[in-house]
């Protein structure tokens, strides 16, 4: 009789934030990518046309934690017409030595966003400039959010450009972006204001589209490109992953089939073999990172199991500790 | 706040069992995958070598199902030597139009079995001979209990005979499936007296090699292989594929990869295009079953996603109907 412990968003949300803890946490997984040992295998996904939905399956088993995740993410896009968010989802931990069922975690995506904005802070600390004034951002969503919240973890910036497609968000972001962080947050009427501006830019946008021009990168830029996670995905012009001095992604796999690589290999610029470093690399320290104050870098971010098994079992133990959860024999 | 009902496998045992209805249910599943609009991805699987384990996860989106399944089965095979079962596991049920969890069903591989033996069932009811005197299995296993007793369901059977590598565990399947099943049941000394002396013979091992000769095959024998699920997986001899009358598949894309099409394909003995009846074209009425008293009939399983979501959808609405269930907010 397995002893499964279930918990709610709001015991996770009680256990795990987006601070430096998840930051060394999601490092440590990328790092154990480049060391070996990790079984991660592709990403199982389900398009369900007639209902605008898609639902992901990712998992990692990464040696040396005791339980591996597996997480279902479901994004249902006509659920905002229903008052209903359009992501949500959960993850399961298993035991690593037996693969019994230890715990549910009912986190409606939570634990998702942290991971996602911890990677976003790995990133910028490993590949961004040193000193960063300017911090910008392109899209308006959760994600922009956290995103700025964890770049604040790993730079000290004192202002923040912002553009999305609806100008109206844009505002409401930065007025709100700025009061919480106490900086001086403004809304740009361009994409391009925002990567000519600042000296770090994340795009955190669901484009099938380029956003941002090629022509705009200038010395001691750098990017993280976090939204494209689907084979329609594109928030970069093709040509920057060859015009950056640096472009790394967090799976060559992942980033070739669902990120900014593949719209560069469709374009004809790279081969479907190309290798790009790994953030993962650069985490363990068999790649350097940032080398000098003017190289651009530019980092794609798709999502990866390693991430959500990682901050799975931090939560699971966090809130063990604190004895939440409902355990239910089965 | 999605209310999320958590099922256990005692509480899912009192909703479901191998009756006409799961058999029922599970021929309907199939016959929806030759009608069209199901979404079935390619299993998601990780081999953790260092931990001798394996997890599948299975899902399919089955228009006119209220919610679709997703399916985790950990197999670790170590686990008897710590007193724990090999197979384990879990299902989760979503919503169709939301992709919101509904359920968490804690079924331990429960309802996996049940799906797996209905499916043998439905196999035989359509292209068994309508007349079966005795019945053979190869195996004795949890699995050939559940396809016996499956097969007693649509034919009508008063002799077994059983063949398992391991000839004590042989003698005891055979005196409990005659006790339970009031006939004679009788262990034989190979599986070649099974295959000889019945007319339906049902393979339930994780055998590597054939366990089946294409020369042991005669007039109106029936053989439904439900053991192949992996690539390194093979029960019958590769000729058989072509040497049967009708040899049909649960999925194609599923037999060529992980079943005894495979095999057959490795030997060079069909393409790797190769295109078999699908059993849902039989239960769709589409194609036709069994001809004649004479025919030589095979049907390979391999277990599919329809099938999942079918049973988890059924027994989450009977527990529902019985007020069964943890309820959580999350």
């Amino acid at each position: 009789m397995p002893r499964v412990t279930i918990l709610t968003e709001t015991e996770l949300r009680s256990c795990v934030g987006l601070d430096p803890e998840s930051v060394s946490i999601v490092e440590k997984a990328f790092a154990s990518l480049a060391t070996g040992g990790v079984i991660m295998p592709p990403i199982l996904s389900m398009l369900i046309e007639e209902r605008h939905g898609e639902v992901d399956v990712k998992t990692a088993y990464v040696p040396g934690l005791d339980s591996f995740a597996i997480k279902v993410s479901p994004g249902f896009f006509d659920n905002p017409k229903r008052g209903l968010p359009s992501l949500n989802g959960l993850m399961m931990l298993f035991d690593s030595a037996t693969g019994i069922v230890r715990a549910v975690l009912l986190d409606n995506g939570f634990l998702t966003d942290v991971r996602t904005a911890a990677a976003g802070a790995v990133a910028a600390k490993h590949l961004a400039p040193a000193m960063v004034r300017t911090a910008g951002v392109i899209g308006a969503g959760v994600q922009a959010e956290l995103q700025i919240r964890a770049l604040r973890l790993v730079r000290d910036f004192s202002k923040l450009l912002v553009w999305a497609r609806d100008p109206k968000k844009s505002e409401v972001y930065a007025a709100g972006m700025g009061r919480e962080l106490g900086i001086s947050a403004r809304a740009v009427s361009t994409a391009e204001d925002v990567v000519r501006g600042a000296q770090v830019v994340v795009t955190c946008t669901p484009a099938r589209q380029p956003l941002i021009q090629a022509a705009w990168l200038h010395p001691g830029l750098h990017i993280t490109a976090m939204g494209s996670d689907a084979s329609d995905k594109n928030e970069l012009d093709p040509g920057i992953v060859l015009a950056a001095d640096r472009f790394v992604c967090d799976r060559n796999a992942q980033s070739l089939k669902l990120g900014e690589m593949r719209a560069a290999a469709a374009a004809g610029l790279i081969g479907a073999d190309y290798v790009a470093d790994e953030l993962g690399d650069i985490c363990a320290g068999v790649k350097e990172g940032r080398g000098n104050d003017d190289e651009i870098t530019v980092c794609d971010l798709t999502g990866t199991g390693v991430q959500d098994t990682a901050i799975a079992v931090h939560a699971f133990w966090v809130a063990r500790d604190r004895g939440l959860g409902t355990v239910i024999e089965s």
